[in-house]
């Protein structure tokens, strides 16, 4: 008898296979409506195997009687309640590390792409205005500059790793000081803004980093800054954002995340000064196969009553 | 009374004022005919302040009877006739170091944008595929891949010290072992390209490196191969290459020099494993200020009788 776990959204091919292969598997109602599953099947939910960034509350998990544990595919969980799940004696897991590598290359990759316009200078040799029209624009150089991190946990840390090889000054917001090279300290976002010539977010969602990238954040950036966003779109006063764009408030912004993904505010669409991508920091085959299968390492723990490899509660 | 030069093609602003400052400034003739230029101008012009990507051979230096220096912008003077030049005991000076970390940083930017496709996940996100065909396709990861640098001059060491930041494995071509962090030396380029997931080319242009990235060099990066051209596009068999990208033999390239710019071979435009960029490595504000004003301070030394800053012969 394989024990019984509920799939949220879908998986790749390799993933679902080997789920089906562990477990009986269940998918959430198409409707979106928890309701629509049987009270049956409901009983023998033992696990979610849940994916995707659409809220996890309360009341989904209160329908599952038996659930013992919500193991996350993605390092973020902050559209899990978690402070239920641990009320209940629900244990929430996620899939750390095995991501951190390739967020932090897109990070880097995103921000030399905008600040040496390499997309505009793609099109401007297949447009054929490099024939016609003459050189690319000028653009402006890396090496010597300020750049801050928010937030230095495992991701924003990497991120520090690569971009000191790019003869950078590292600057870093963090709750406490942290073991770093000769990184800079900041205690508050003002500080570390003003003193940026580029900011990087990557703190975690949730709460507590609700639009913590606010206006004065941006204005204190200023007109020559560049803002990049791996984290979540929920990091950012995005009203403030799209008109400090607009304004040329601030240079420009390479965004990975966003608010209500994928149907992204529009006017993001309008602007001339930003680097758009579609939330796809860990996507590369080689990454999302580890998510998966720690994914199924932390299920199969739960079943085989052994320790969970990545809590997060 | 100023000294007198020769300036080819169109310097920016802040360096034509510059030159105009220090020098009588007269321009290499707009039909492209040395003759068009009167034999009194030819006889007082002592230097050229030489810039782009034309030839410069004896027939031009040997124009001008009382010429002592080619100060050329830029590090590349693989066009300048230099052995012609030093059997008349004309000096040739260069930009070098100065460059070196925009060079590497967009040799870098053009390798993260290729291997996850950040161009085409741009235009996921524009053209408003991301909310109507859901993720954009997975890419592939970097940390953990062999990186293979054809050439370990300024450039390429800049390369490899940013590519070990991204946990990668550092492989390089030289005429001899270098002293370097863990990277493996390969005497031949077959060997490297074998070794090779990705393939860097920094090797300098001219007659010695004509054409070494073969179709032999192409076949043995293979399918999963990807090929970075940031030195000049001298170094490549183009057709074999656009061969090699029609068939799928390697998965693909992002080149910034090219044979005949801006006029490129027009069947790069219909290739879709391509980053095209219009030869803008050097191309900031602040590098393009700094090589403009080493080219000056090698001519200045040239009027002051003092020693070239950076000689090349």
């Amino acid at each position: 008898m394989k024990p019984h776990i509920l799939s949220f959204e879908s998986f790749d091919d390799w993933d679902s296979v080997a789920l089906n292969e562990l477990f009986t598997v269940h998918q959430f109602p198409a409707s979106g409506e928890v309701a629509d599953l049987p009270d049956e099947v409901k009983e023998k939910i033992r696990a979610f195997a849940f994916k995707g960034h659409s809220r996890l509350d309360a009341d989904i998990m209160d329908a599952f009687p038996n659930l013992e544990l919500v193991a996350n595919y993605g390092v973020g969980y902050d559209t899990i309640d978690v402070a239920h799940a641990s009320s209940r004696s629900i244990k929430v897991t996620n899939t750390p590390d095995v991501l951190t590598n390739d967020v932090a290359d897109l990070a880097v990759g995103m921000l030399l792409s905008l600040n040496r316009g390499i997309s505009g200078a793609s099109d401007w040799v297949t447009s054929g205005q490099w024939a016609s029209a003459g050189a690319y624009p000028l653009q402006r150089t890396l090496s010597g500059a300020s750049v801050g991190i928010a937030g230095l946990g495992r991701i924003g840390r990497a991120i520090g790793n690569r971009l000191a090889a790019f003869e950078t000054d590292i600057h870093y917001y963090a709750r406490s000081k942290k073991d770093t090279p000769d990184w800079t300290f900041h205690d508050n976002l003002i500080s570390l803004a003003q003193q940026s010539d580029i900011l990087i977010v990557a703190v975690s969602g949730g709460p507590d980093t609700q639009k913590i990238i606010s206006s004065g954040v941006i204005a204190a950036l200023g007109s020559d800054g560049l803002l990049i966003n791996i984290a979540r779109g929920s990091t950012m006063d995005e009203d403030a954002l799209i008109n400090a764009l607009q304004t040329r408030q601030i240079r420009g912004a390479a965004l990975d995340v966003f608010n209500n993904e994928p149907d992204i505010d529009s006017r993001f669409m309008q602007l001339d000064n930003v680097l758009l991508q579609p939330h796809h920091s860990s996507g590369t085959i080689e990454t999302r196969k580890r998510m998966g299968a720690l994914q199924r390492q932390n299920l199969i723990a739960l079943f085989n009553n052994t320790p969970l490899v990545t809590p997060v509660n």
